[in-house]
């Protein structure tokens, strides 16, 4: 898979590719990373990338010609092109590993006040990665990027997929490693106990009670399975009894 | 304002750090940026940080003492205390902004499979920036700096913020800049008649006009102006007649 990311600060992901996974997976050949120099294109004679909106208002705008001319440069025929704006499609779990699935993304990153409006035209998706406002898109680029690298077949191991938060629709289980006590909070016994099936047991149970505490919005549509259902009933009793 | 960021790929921070707004900020003294390396606190003779899970499973988890200590060495009276997790509460705009009025924020990033659950015990509040899964919390911890240090006061102008998508909890209205025609589409004549009342008028129709569209959900719960609920039936209407 490869990754372009378009962007006018080309040196805020120096120290994104060259750290943690995403560094061993280009390491190891799985994911190529590129970072196109927006300003590299614009064909103003005083390197201009942004402009006054018409109309007035505040701050300045992407102009089209820059943006454009360096999209038509980096896509090709496999390329999916992703504008990064709040306005777009909120990235998800399942989105992510829909993504890791294309042979090359090209994350585009606004800034300033946003892009002139027929950029959009030029773009297959656009995708925002939350309910928030940034002063650019590099650092959504930067966690679309991890997310979708991660699922890259190859770059961390199936198992470690199969526990993610989100994945099969429940919070994480709690973790714990040595020591066994650590300023008096305990290990729970089941952990240390090598009963595998209580273990097992254990974590889905605290996934749930988990998800159902912080997060009850994950559970609304949810299938319970025969073994979730009597959890949930333990933990309704156990919440009755407190 | 403060923030602290305590992690344990502190050169992932290096371009965030010298670019941009974010910048302009630490240069202009509005906002002072610490990069913590938690392996520097460990006592492990071997320099680690992290142990195999309680009970088996994939992935390492991070121990108790580096991170708690170098919590415990960074964290003040005034401070903030925020373990980065898929499982906190989820970064919205608002608050975005409770967190740009706080003193000083430490902004905890785990790796690999996640903290020790008894780590929880010493953070104030567990965040996540959105419904999906990095390698570790430091692109989550560059995406609430960016969206928290724009709404410190003094960083950027008090007008870029209320034009923002979601602040005034619709999506933001099309910019244009020049040319005025590119690649044989036009910029809207209204925009350049220098009318400043229908200029209004547009954009506030243009924003509601996409976040129907694209975000109903937003929509939901708001209570029109009476402006509004007229643009709102223009719409309705000229979408009848395609």
């Amino acid at each position: 898979m490869k990754i372009s990311v378009i962007t006018l600060f080309p040196d805020m992901f120096t120290g994104f590719k060259t750290s943690s996974i995403i560094n061993k997976a280009i390491l190891k050949g799985i994911v190529e990373y590129e970072v196109v120099d927006m300003r590299s294109f614009t064909e103003d004679r005083h390197n201009r990338v942004d402009d006054y909106p018409y109309g007035g208002g505040a701050g300045l705008v992407l102009m089209c010609q820059p943006v454009i001319d360096a999209i038509k440069a980096t896509r090709t025929e496999e390329s999916l092109v992703i504008m990064m704006t709040p306005q777009g499609k909120t990235l998800k779990q399942s989105l992510a590993y829909d993504l890791s699935k294309h042979e090359h993304l090209v994350l585009v990153c606004g800034h300033y006040e946003g892009f002139d409006e027929r950029i959009r035209m030029y773009v297959d998706m656009e995708m925002s990665i939350g309910d928030y406002v940034l002063t650019g898109g590099e650092a959504a680029a930067m966690v679309i990027s991890d997310a979708v690298i991660r699922l890259v077949d190859g770059v961390i191991t199936q198992e470690s997929h199969e526990d993610d938060s989100f994945s099969d629709g429940l919070l994480e289980y709690p973790h714990y490693t040595r020591p066994r006590v650590y300023e008096g909070h305990e290990v729970p016994d089941v952990l240390v106990s090598g009963h595998h099936e209580n273990v097992k047991r254990f974590r889905l149970k605290e996934s749930l009670r988990k998800t159902q505490r912080v997060r009850p919005d994950l559970l609304e549509n949810r299938e319970f399975s025969k073994l979730e259902q009597t959890l949930m009933e333990e933990i309704a009793q156990e919440n009755q009894g407190e």
